[in-house]
């Protein structure tokens, strides 16, 4: 039996890294690591910085070649499922050549592996696949709830709900009591696109970096503000991440 | 100007404390916690394990009454506004009083100060009341996320939303996409009173303590099986914390 360890980082701060977390990048007989053609550089450097800081004596590490995505058009689960199938098939092969049987891997992944990540259900198809496998996952740090410390928001009104969508999801319509609604993975700035009146945003970009950016007010007035921020700092920086709350103004 | 810093401190395992909070915690002058009286014995004891261990040079702490909430009859919000507003003038109090001008007090937060905490809406009624007071607020390894982490799964499927809320809200009929609802704070086993066709649960109680229990499966199968289970460990510990969620078989 091979075993891994998905382990959370945090959303960009090393500073944000577990007790727990710590402990099992010290238990791994292996770090996988994402094939450095194929991420950004200030996420494989963050990546590193966590190795190099908390990993207490060297371990191997091993690079993993990520299948890429073929471009999403209207069928985008179907795509989703078919890359999916694919990276299961390539992560399959490595480990069985990298990592001994009783041996332990680790999959460092960015903020929260239960939000909006695939390594989960990827490895849960490395297993269906035939490959005896256990895995453990460790909670990290999600960039949800950085946005909420830095902007010192709670997510929720009392007693009401939240909702975590996604920038496509919200582009499709505000859902319909937005007490809270936190959005991620948007790069077609949806907010800007909605209608304004009565709503607030709460918006952070490269939250727990150097770069952090927050910009909060009545949707209506710092939309149009958020928008150019986010463009020069994407131009400056060659990347952006960014993550918003929206909610029904006092 | 007195400054608080607001630490998340993971839902029930101490080793979900983050670098962060640990020198959140030591860089205070002051610890504020709980009355005794007024918290279950189980969550101080977390609480004191956590200051035990995690601070390096004793620090004083200090006592905090909170005063009791009203039965929250119809105006469901208008108690809990009420009650808000009596902590906050007893908090003000005390931190007039224990906490000299330039000095760092630190508020120990279950889960994340983002999630169904009142601890930010109380300090910023403070500050409304007159006392000059800066705070940080310190995310933390939140229940939802531990759930999740337990149990291996994601909280949304592949681009769909997820939505956190309450017993009582789920009592008033489930949301219209269901894709993922996390419930905390039911109180009434909200579960067991829905039309489970179709639906899966993942349910924990005590999350990340030694009595930690996870139940999986159809809502149809394991319902009944879960409120027999919460019954009992209710009964045995006088006490409980649960969460579960909710979503669409595949
Ligand atoms: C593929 S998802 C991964 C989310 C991650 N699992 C988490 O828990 O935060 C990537 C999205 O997360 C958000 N995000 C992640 N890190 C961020 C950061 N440091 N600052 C702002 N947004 C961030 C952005 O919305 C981005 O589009
Ligand atoms: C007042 S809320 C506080 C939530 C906290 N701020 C967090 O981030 O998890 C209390 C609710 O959180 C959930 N909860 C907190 N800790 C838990 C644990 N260790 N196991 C199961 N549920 C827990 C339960 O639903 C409980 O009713």
């Amino acid at each position: 039996m091979r075993k891994l360890l998905i382990i959370g980082i945090g959303a960009g701060d090393p500073d944000q890294m577990t007790v727990q977390a710590i402990a099992a990048l010290n238990r791994a007989d292996v770090i996988f690591l994402p094939d450095k053609g194929q991420e950004k550089a200030a996420l494989r450097h963050l990546r590193e910085a966590i190795c190099a800081r908390f990993i207490e004596k060297p371990r191997r590490s091993v690079t993993m070649e990520t299948p890429r995505r073929a471009e999403a058009g209207d069928d985008y689960r179907g795509v989703v499922d078919d890359w999916h199938a694919r990276i299961a098939a390539s992560y399959a092969a490595l480990f069985r050549l990298e990592l001994a049987e009783g041996q332990t891997g680790a999959l460092l992944v960015w903020g929260d592996p239960a939000l909006y990540d695939s390594t989960l259900r990827i490895v849960e198809r490395v297993r269906a696949g035939g490959l005896a496998l256990d895995w453990e996952v460790i909670p990290g740090i999600s960039s949800v709830q950085a946005l909420a410390a830095r902007h010192r928001i709670p997510l929720n009104r009392i007693g009401e709900p939240v909702l975590i969508t996604t920038g496509r999801k919200l582009a499709e319509g505000l859902p319909q009591a937005p007490d809270g609604v936190v959005v991620m993975l948007d790069g077609e700035q949806a907010f800007a696109k909605i209608a304004p009146e009565g709503l607030e945003i709460f918006w952070g970009a490269y939250l727990g970096t150097p770069d952090e950016i927050l910009i909060a007010g009545p949707l209506a007035t710092v939309s149009d503000e958020i928008v150019r921020v986010r463009a020069a700092a994407r131009e400056r920086h060659g990347w952006i991440m960014d993550i918003y709350l929206l909610r029904r103004c006092d």
